[in-house]
Formats: structure tokens, C-alpha cells, sequence
């Protein structure tokens, strides 16, 4: 039997591959045995993490969501009065990024018709209404707008390749710029 | 060899029946067959209209783009000084609409695979933009601003019940007021 390090680490490297294969060839691609035949790893050891299909793309969202946060939590921790810098870490900015909002647009694509994925996507638009909220806190900012326009935002950089992440980056400057105006700290330009 | 109305009118049958079929259970549930069976057609009458479920998935989108377009353009020609009510047509605002959302979070799913769906995606969206700036013209509004708004409002309509028809609507007017203040004709409440 593993050791629990071992276990978490190759739970890890499994939902890691899992969202790799969802976000290059989309949520059909990804099944237990074509999971098991990436990795070498038999069915029965990946079974052994994701009993099924729906337990391993949970896991996956969550991974993703995780890393978002912390993308989030790094910028706060630089610079927290850098607001770009902060809610660009939302945005499918940088390759990580747009990896994983790919992602999410398949998780919502079940979660439209599955209850508990529903309410698993409410709760981390909570936390992420949230999150903003403090980081515009003083700056008299519109959480939910923000929230709002970080989604479309992600819709329309998953299609035009025009939407870059310079580009995506100057159109939160300037919404934060009507928003909250006179508080931008920084032209901020994170590494 | 049935007339050309009958054939149009059999096309149209057969794609509404379609997005209703994603809307309510997803896109794994379309299949030629299963729309073969929903209608009482055979399987090679429904491929005489649409050959692939791509062709199928393709046609149901324009179904949807252009009940949109309609949507908006009735707004239009109601009142075109509403910006509110015109703008709002865009929205997951009513079961139509709604229904039709749902059909576009399952074309991105397969677009984000397939370079003929992006595209497809792509011209739909510089046309919303040129629609959204004839409609903001000399109210000094960002089109893309409202467009992006727009798609995030849609995904966050799709997940959580407390982004009702009212509070969408409220949502886009509080924008309104902000990009285009002083410029909102009336309190908008179309029928």
C-alpha cells in the first residue's frame, strides 16, 4: 500500500493528465482506460483514485479552481494594491490559464444538466465574488461586474485568438479605469 | 419528391426539435437516430436533411443565432432609442432565449475543438458587435464591453436561479447607466 504522499502525488500527476486531455481534445476524449493507457498506470489503479468518469472531472474542476485561486492568492501576496495584477489572475492569462478555463467550459457543460456540478460552479463563484470583493475593497469597485466581465471575458479569448493576453489584460485596466477610478495603483504589468 | 416549403418547414421541424433536445439533456443525447425517434421519422429521412450530427449541431447554432437576431431586430424596430430592451434581447432573458443559451454552451464545447465551429462562432460574435454599435451610435457606448458583458451575464444566468429575467435586465441598465449616462431613453420594460 502507498504511502499517503505517494497517494496525493499520483492523484495529482492523474487529474494533472486528465485536464491536459480535456483541454486538448475536449471532455470525450478523457475515460478512465484512455487515462490509464496515458499514464501506464492499469484501470484498475486509476479506478483506485476516480471511481468513475464524473468523480475524476470533479476532481479535475477543483484542481483547476484550486490553481486559479492560488494564481489569485501570488498576485494578492506581490502587490495588493496592484488591482490589475490581482484580477488578471482571473483571466485566461498564460498558458496554465487557458488550459484550465478549457476546462471549465466542459465542466459547465455538464453542469448544466447535473445538480451537484451546479451547485459545486455556484459555490466557487461565491468564493470568487468574494476574493474580488477584498481586493477592491476602498476601491469602490462592482464585485459582480467584475465577476461578470472575467467570464466573458474567458468566452471570448476561448475563440479569438485576437483576445491576448495583453489584450485581455489593457481591457481590465480600462473597465477598472471607469470603475474605480483614480485607484489604479500601477500600470501593472506582472511577470 | 416533397415541395421546397415542405422541405423547409421539415428542416426547421427537425432543428427546433434538436435544441430541444441539448437544451434539456446535453449534447451526448443528440444522435440522428434519437431525433429519428423523437419526430416519428425514419433515420434516412433525417439524414436527407442534415447527413452528420456536426451538420445537425451546425445547423440547430444558426437556428439559434438568427432566433437571436430576430429577437434583437423586433427591439429595434420597436423602439430603437430603448437600449435597454434592445440591448437586453441579446440576454438568456425569457424560456426562448434561454432554452437557446443552453444550445450555445454545447456548440463551444465542440468549437474549442474544431476550427469550422470557431469560425463560425467568431462571425457571430463581429456581427453582435456591429449590431451593438449601430444600436449604441451616438450614445458613446464600448460594444465589445457590452457584448463581453453580455456573454458573461449568459454564463452566470445559466448556473445561478437569482440571475432571473429582472435582475439581468437590471444588471445591463445599471451598465447602461455607467458607459452611457444621460443617454437611456426610458426605464425599459419590454413585453
Amino acid at each position: 500500500m502507498p504511502a499517503p504522499a505517494d497517494h496525493d502525488a499520483r492523484r495529482t500527476e492523474l487529474a494533472d493528465l486528465a485536464a491536459e486531455l480535456i483541454a486538448r481534445e475536449g471532455l470525450d476524449a478523457l475515460s478512465i482506460r484512455r487515462l490509464a493507457a496515458a499514464t501506464g498506470y492499469s484501470t484498475t489503479v486509476v479506478t483506485h483514485y476516480f471511481e468513475t468518469k464524473r468523480a475524476l472531472l470533479l476532481a479535475v474542476y477543483r484542481a483547476c479552481a484550486d490553481r486559479a485561486q492560488a494564481r489569485v492568492d501570488a498576485a494578492i501576496a506581490r502587490d495588493p494594491a496592484d488591482l490589475v495584477g490581482c484580477l488578471a489572475a482571473f483571466l485566461p492569462i498564460g498558458a496554465e490559464a487557458r488550459r484550465d478555463w478549457r476546462v471549465n467550459f466542459a465542466f459547465w457543460q455538464v453542469a448544466l444538466h447535473d445538480q451537484g456540478f451546479a451547485e459545486e460552479q455556484r459555490w466557487w463563484t461565491r468564493h470568487a465574488t468574494e476574493t474580488i470583493a477584498a481586493i477592491m475593497a476602498g476601491a469602490g469597485g462592482d464585485a459582480e461586474l467584475l465577476l461578470t466581465l472575467a467570464e466573458g471575458i474567458a468566452v471570448r479569448a476561448a475563440f479569438e485568438p485576437d483576445w491576448t493576453d495583453e489584450r485581455q489584460r489593457d481591457f481590465l485596466r480600462g473597465q477598472l479605469e471607469r470603475v474605480a477610478p483614480g485607484r489604479l495603483a500601477h500600470v501593472s504589468d506582472p511577470q
